[in-house]
């Protein structure tokens, strides 16, 4: 990913979501081709900004005292965050005056998802002019997420409904600067168009995450990464011919996107999932028995990781590290871990 | 729930798997008619075990060192676990005998659900046969969960089916019986049958969990347990008339039931619940704006528990306590945390 982004102009910034950990966005960033770090949360920015020096928080942090949090975080690293709502956006300046620091602010443009964002176009540019004219933050630019296009299966779909809502977010990004707005940051993307909207003249960095690890979902489409982590499980019962039971449930790898996949057992199919177990069945002469272990691919990496606290770091069959997945829950940081 | 059990002969033995979190085990276990605690994993035994002096995994755990971490166990509490293959009885009472303890045994009945247990009958109490004369294990008795009718919506079909799953449980503890392997454990049920189960002679105890917190899939059921825990959440964004989004997606409050239900917003519904986000439909004339909190309902107890690492225990409207869920994860406790 990192040599996909070497020539630039668009930069990565991979996002912290996906994995929540340290010793993994240390080696992304050390890859290079990175602008700094993507977050979802204020616990995930507060354990990145002991990473990177540039922190984007691709939300809308609202309520609970996240805009302290964060106007805390802007005294030591450069930190921007996503607003779509005058109330947000009062939220956060109101905060970074109290601390006495300046956070970034992009404004959140709805790319056709449907969840965050408001309207490109004109209502855009006068949100970004408030922005602009209130004190504590700083316009930074525009994001807009294609989360409904990353994970279409068809290559040709994918990439003209990619274009045509990467081409709204420019559009907006040119009427920010037309009306004496600069608009250096126009962030989007992610793993399923990473090398689409990553080639759309005007967009300067794609927001991915999966990639580094991947699941069996982002699996199905046509993209170069490799499966890089897996659910080990222990068979504890072989109750038929044709099925058994791993101790490996959604409590440890979600089915939000499909079951899980088992990884190099012939004719292995997970085709129940509880929340301790997984059930598998096999072929009738398969010699899987108790106490072997199995490897699940999960369908989909984010809320996987966020079920488990450390990554065994493997080099072929031997650990050779263990990783703190650092980031999780919602909880401040520094207080609670 | 205490009340129900409180004039025997069947007890109650809560399953800690459903809220991990000691403040609640104390409280369930103070309530009265308990004989134990259940488990699901050795790390909520590990946990429990502090709390408790008898505890059931009601499981089968094997591989992973789960035999050596149970036994040492076993020396300081009474430990029973499910058993449903002669691999995972050797396996424990290797490692009882290794650590000089003894383990209790019940022989796990698959009485419909087709995940674990054995089929009920002579090859039932062969097995039972074997664990007696197994050094390091104690034969205690037999188990069946029979977790395909709990969510039964129909009261005489779920009644009707659940009696005829305990006919089985209970009559291949007479067969234990009358082959000379005395069989004090008939443990079944849960919080969608702890009243039949429950009622039936012959069964033991009862492993109900979710009573205690409950979610909208039991609620669904002719039940009388409150809801007790919600995901408070933040609107972070209202991009339309009829749209708002807050904070908590399945990170927060896991769709495996369902989408979680938000309460006391009149016609507010969950319409998208991704990574970290509730997209939530409102009347065109709802109130709700950026910074509101929300409370979600849950629809399944035990997964959301399991995503959180604290609760915060309410009286009305004010925290009271703040009360770790010290037994989420799979990690030996007593090392990593």
């Amino acid at each position: 990913m990192a040599d996909f982004y070497a020539s630039g102009p668009c930069r990565l910034r991979p996002h912290f979501k996906a994995h929540k950990t340290p010793e993994i966005a240390r080696r992304q960033l050390a890859a290079g081709s990175c602008t700094g770090l993507t977050c979802a949360t204020v616990s995930e920015a507060e354990v990145a900004a002991d990473l990177c020096g540039n922190i984007l928080i691709a939300n809308e942090p609202v309520g609970a005292g996240k805009a302290d949090r964060i106007a805390v975080l802007a005294r030591r690293v450069d930190v921007t965050i996503a607003v779509d709502s005058v109330e947000g956006l009062e939220e956060i300046a109101a905060a970074a005056r109290r601390a006495d620091a300046r956070v970034g602010v992009l404004v959140d443009l709805n790319v056709g998802q449907n969840r965050c964002g408001v309207a490109p176009g004109q209502g855009a540019v006068r949100l970004a002019g408030l922005v602009a004219a209130s004190n504590g933050v700083v316009f930074r630019g525009v994001m807009g997420y294609e989360g409904h296009l990353v994970g279409i299966g068809d290559r040709a779909e994918r990439e003209a409904r990619t274009r045509r809502a990467m081409a709204e977010l420019v559009t907006t990004a040119q009427m920010c600067r037309d009306a004496g707005l600069p608009c250096d940051i126009v962030s989007a993307g992610g793993t399923g168009t990473y090398d689409i909207s990553g080639r759309v003249n005007g967009i300067t960095e794609v927001q991915a995450g999966s990639y580094v690890l991947m699941d069996s979902d982002y699996g199905r489409l046509d993209v170069p990464f490799e499966q890089a982590f897996w659910v080990l499980g222990t068979v504890i019962s072989r109750p038929g011919a044709t099925r058994c039971v791993a101790d490996c449930g959604h409590k440890a790898a979600t089915k939000d996107h499909g079951y899980p996949v088992v990884r190099g057992v012939d004719g292995a199919e997970v085709i129940a999932l509880n929340d301790e177990h997984a059930t598998i069945g096999v072929p009738a002469d398969s010699t899987l028995r108790v106490g072997d272990r199995i490897y699940l691919r999960p369908s989909h990496t984010d809320p996987t990781i966020n079920l488990h606290d450390v990554i065994y770091a493997l080099e072929g069959d031997r650990v050779v590290d263990v990783w703190p997945i650092a980031a999780r829950g919602y909880a401040e940081h520094r207080r609670v871990r």
